[in-house]
């Protein structure tokens, strides 16, 4: 007994703390792995991490702060070793939509308060918000945060300067300022595509047809692997290369860049509790109300994004979701105190992490280390990057989230999800990817909830051996509120359909009652509500001259008609058999007594013939 | 085939304007009693709308005003021949709500806004929505908006005055200002109370143990009903009396009284579309905006009402909650022309129509047809009613709503949904009652969808009569997009328990793959993140050597598994003999195949050993 409690203690620890399940088996192996899978990883973060930075509208420096402690955290409580947490362009997205126009602090407050909300509602085990986020909203908003934020990259290929309010505006002011194109910038960025591309196809040469490959073939492709997963860094290093032999020799570069990245490890500091705004004041509540619906979306999409990844590498063991939330919560947390953004799992990275072979989450430790490295030695060399080369490693990285099979497929299959996944899209594209993804996910809640109104109820009309005839109706699913109603509807309407085809066709009903019975065989749930609602429709049919009888009903459903029905207007049987045969024993106790009575009238008779 | 084309656009025409139905066959009976029932609802109606105006802190004209077009449009649209539409306490208490510290333009603003609301929704067939507000949401609702009513007429019963931030200041104020009490007020109100109470008793007195009565018990026991029935108006009336008499002998009256009230018909005006308010000019958008949550609470409350009323009366009848959305919100539009407030129908009134026999629903006619004559002559009559008395009237009509028993059944049998009322309760009464019921509304719709979430998955070992084992999952219920996490974690946990077992009992699993078989005999419905849940968990099971077979599946719900399915994972067979025949046919195959084979091996042996 006492064992059986250290191990379920072992096993919730193991749960809540997943290093402990892990590292009393780590190895020497496993270790020189995750130092590989680390570093190849750092070195695809460093450029991802500016250019997100950049996207959320911040120095590049803060890219880099935000992928030290998400990494870090996730060693610990992580349960999905390829997963790598750290800025990506969705939550860079969102936090550039909930605090433009604002200020620096305003970021540390949102990641603050993302990690805080996700810390919570994980240890509340609330993990299962995630469920209610259907493919058809996550793919719209993620094909729509695409495509804004390529659109929001174009600029940088022209080489132009504005400040679009939104979407649509965007487009307006790019056309309006087209002919102030640079064509330095645009060469360059177009080239960068172009190459991108290229290095991106490298990996999938097919480079011999015999199997097995021989050995220079097999180093020639693992080299192909290294330069088209380095393609980022080696094209950013490149173009920075150029830019700085260009500076050295003409003075002047062609290209706009990047500009200074201050070097240096950031400091410790507490989230804000008030911040100063274009000289108004803003204290606690001002700005929580000013992230509004942020406060939820933030954190919920950070979720999402981790959820999903890590079922894709779980190779079929369950994902903990409220795990996930403490694990990405204690992140954003921490991070809030050297103000990085708000930080999630990046799918790109992920992958390359378990296309290196990463062993345990502590692959984690040596990139947040490279990034570490980076910010005292490479800081110096970053300002050198092209603005024109950052925005073709945007844009080649994001455009692949846009999915267009999808919509094809449920046009063909479902159309209410393809509505949901069009109005998503369009929403998000043209309001704003939050009330985007709001409209989403309430229209999913409303398909929902109308489907739970409508259940399918099975009808049939049968008959007893002995010939007495009932009404048999199967609802399927939980009996609760919504539902109830419109089972109600069904038996009634039908019933009134069978009275009138028998007044069509003159014929009158047997007399005594008509027996209708509901089988809650697949009934698992039901509610006061429903209860009462059945109630109310015996009721309704004893007007009728029919008697509810309900079958198969387990424990808890009985118990609930029972306390609903104080008159017993419904008759509860265990099973079919049992109503058929409590009926058939009715017939025979009341013929008998009929039998009886006039057995007792013939004596009568035989006594009277005697006597007289 | 143009008859049931004719028959179908009678019918809906019929739907849609119950009028046309049932006035063809009007005739005189009816109308004698529709009369009379009219004229009694009136008589209770007219004390009712005073009081209701004047919670909702209106002069009680308008109150007299809000009671003519809801009945008149009813008697055109309305599908219950016993409801009677006019100003009611819940309508009251939102009204004061959302408009107080404002103006009469916004009342009849507000009013417009609902009839909007309403009639639309109506059109849309929305009827639906009212489904989702449940008995214990209803229950907490109006037990608290009841007992908030009863206690913001507790100052008349003491003859003080004071204005009231909320429910809670309500009684702080009362209990400092409650030095200033006036007996005579005091007194006054009491014996109203204890009137109305021994009043309402006369009906439930039981006269004579005979069967049939004779007639003149007849008689009596029907004074008796009308004595109790018309309570509400004989107290008002016999109190104007005696206010009028110590007026005209004394001068001075120990009673605060209702004052004067004007009168004279109403006059047509449009609604407003901008209003001022202490010197603020609001447009047209500030005005929605100062509504909020009123503009879809109000009509959903007054909805709410009507259904549940029209339910109780229906006897069995299906009734078309869109229809009574039609014909309320018509009722409310033609009212905000006459500065009406919101209505809806009321229980007690509908209660007196059905016990005066009303025949169909023109007996509202003459309902208005009173209200319009008091406003006429009763008007200089009115102003003598005191308002201790109106208090008693109101305090004795509304303390019948609140409902204690149905919270001891909630307690024994659902603990969820006395959640739900209890939440709603607390909130109604501490917050405010727009913000409870919408948090009543949450809670059940969130329980609905953790519902929704986990549905019951029925799980089974099989062997078929070749000796294949299997596992059989059956979920029940619609496998829709939160459900399928769950359905994919119990099959992988089954799953992974059994291989534990297996590993402790040092057995091992016989070669060649399980199969997994889902049963989706109770699936009605699915989405395209459920099949794609459905087809990762097939990819997941082939990691652990099994195959995911499903069987019983209806057409759409296997169109949608093939579509997410482009690598056929996932077995579709139409039944589960289909299925066992497979198998067992594959089996043959390959024991066929190798029969010939090692028959094809005989043969070769035989023609070596003929050769040597």
């Amino acid at each position: 007994m006492q064992l059986t409690m250290k191990t379920k203690l072992t096993e919730l620890l193991h749960r809540k703390v997943p290093i402990l399940a892990w590292l009393p088996k780590y190895n020497v192996n496993a270790a020189v792995s995750d130092v590989l899978a680390g570093i190849t990883v750092g070195l695809t973060l460093i450029p991802q991490a500016i250019a997100y930075a950049s996207l959320a509208g911040l120095n590049p420096k803060y890219g880099l702060y935000s992928s030290i402690f998400g990494g870090v955290m996730y060693i610990f409580l992580g349960t999905t070793k390829q997963l790598s947490v750290g800025p990506t362009s969705i939550m860079a997205l969102l936090c550039l939509t909930y605090t433009h126009d604002t200020s620096l602090e305003m970021v540390a407050f949102l990641t603050f308060l993302t990690g805080l909300v996700q810390l919570t509602c994980g240890l509340l085990s609330l993990g299962f918000v995630v469920e209610f986020v259907s493919l058809p909203v996550v793919s719209g908003f993620t094909s729509s945060t695409a495509i804004i934020m390529a659109s929001s990259q174009l600029k940088y290929f022209l080489g132009i300067q504005f400040k679009p309010k939104n979407f649509l505006d965007m487009y307006v002011q790019l056309f309006k300022n087209i002919g102030k194109t640079k064509y330095s910038d645009l060469s360059l960025g177009v080239a960068c595509v172009v190459l991108l591309l290229f290095m991106k196809r490298l990996q999938d040469i097919k480079l011999t047809d015999k199997e097995p490959p021989g050995v220079k073939i097999k180093y020639l492709k693992s080299f192909l692997w290294f330069i088209s997963t380095g393609r980022n860094a080696f094209i950013l290093m490149g173009c920075a290369i150029i830019t700085y032999v260009l500076k050295n020799t003409h003075e002047k570069v062609p290209f706009a860049l990047v500009g200074n990245i201050e070097s240096g490890f950031p400091s410790l500091a507490f989230p804000p509790t008030h911040i100063n705004i274009n000289g108004t004041d803003l204290g606690l509540l001002d700005m929580v109300s000013h992230l509004n619906t942020g406060i939820f979306l933030v954190p919920l999409v950070g979720l999402v994004a981790n959820v999903a990844i890590a079922k894709a590498f779980s190779e079929g063991k369950i994902v903990d979701a409220s795990q996930e939330m403490i694990a990405l919560g204690m992140g954003n947390l921490a991070g809030s105190f050297i103000n990085a953004m708000p930080v999630a799992s990046s799918f790109s990275r992920s992958a390359v992490n378990n296309a290196s072979g990463v062993q345990t989450t502590l692959g984690g430790l040596y990139t947040s280390i490279i990034v570490l490295l980076s910010l005292s030695l490479l800081t110096p060399y970053l300002q050198y990057i092209p603005q024109a080369s950052l925005a073709a490693v945007l844009v080649c990285a994001v455009l692949t989230l846009v999915e267009i099979e999808i919509m094809a497929v449920l046009w063909k299959t479902n159309k209410r999800n393809f509505l949901t996944l069009v109005v998503t899209f369009a929403a998000c594209l043209l309001i704003g990817i939050e009330i985007g993804l709001l409209c989403g996910i309430c229209l999913d809640i409303f398909n929902l909830l109308h489907f739970n109104a409508r259940p399918n109820v099975h009808f049939d009309k049968k008959v007893t051996d002995m010939g007495f005839e009932f009404w048999l109706f199967e609802p399927s699913g939980g009996l609760l509120f919504p539902t109830v109603d419109y089972l109600r509807e069904v038996v009634l309407s039908k019933i009134y359909e069978d009275n009138n085809k028998n007044k069509m066709l003159h014929r009158t009903r047997a007399a005594g009652d008509v027996y209708i019975i509901i089988n809650c065989s697949h009934i698992d749930k039901t509610d006061y509500t429903a209860a009462k609602g059945v109630v109310s429709l015996a009721q309704d049919l004893l007007h009728k001259k029919c008697q509810l009888v309900v079958i198969n009903a387990i424990k808890s459903v009985q118990a609930a008609f029972v306390s609903a029905d104080q008159n017993a207007y419904i008759h509860v049987y265990s099973t079919y058999q049992d109503f058929v045969s409590a009926i058939h024993k009715d017939f025979y106790d009341v013929r008998n007594s009929i039998d009886t009575l006039s057995e007792l009238h013939h004596h009568d008779k035989v006594d009277h013939e005697t006597i007289f």
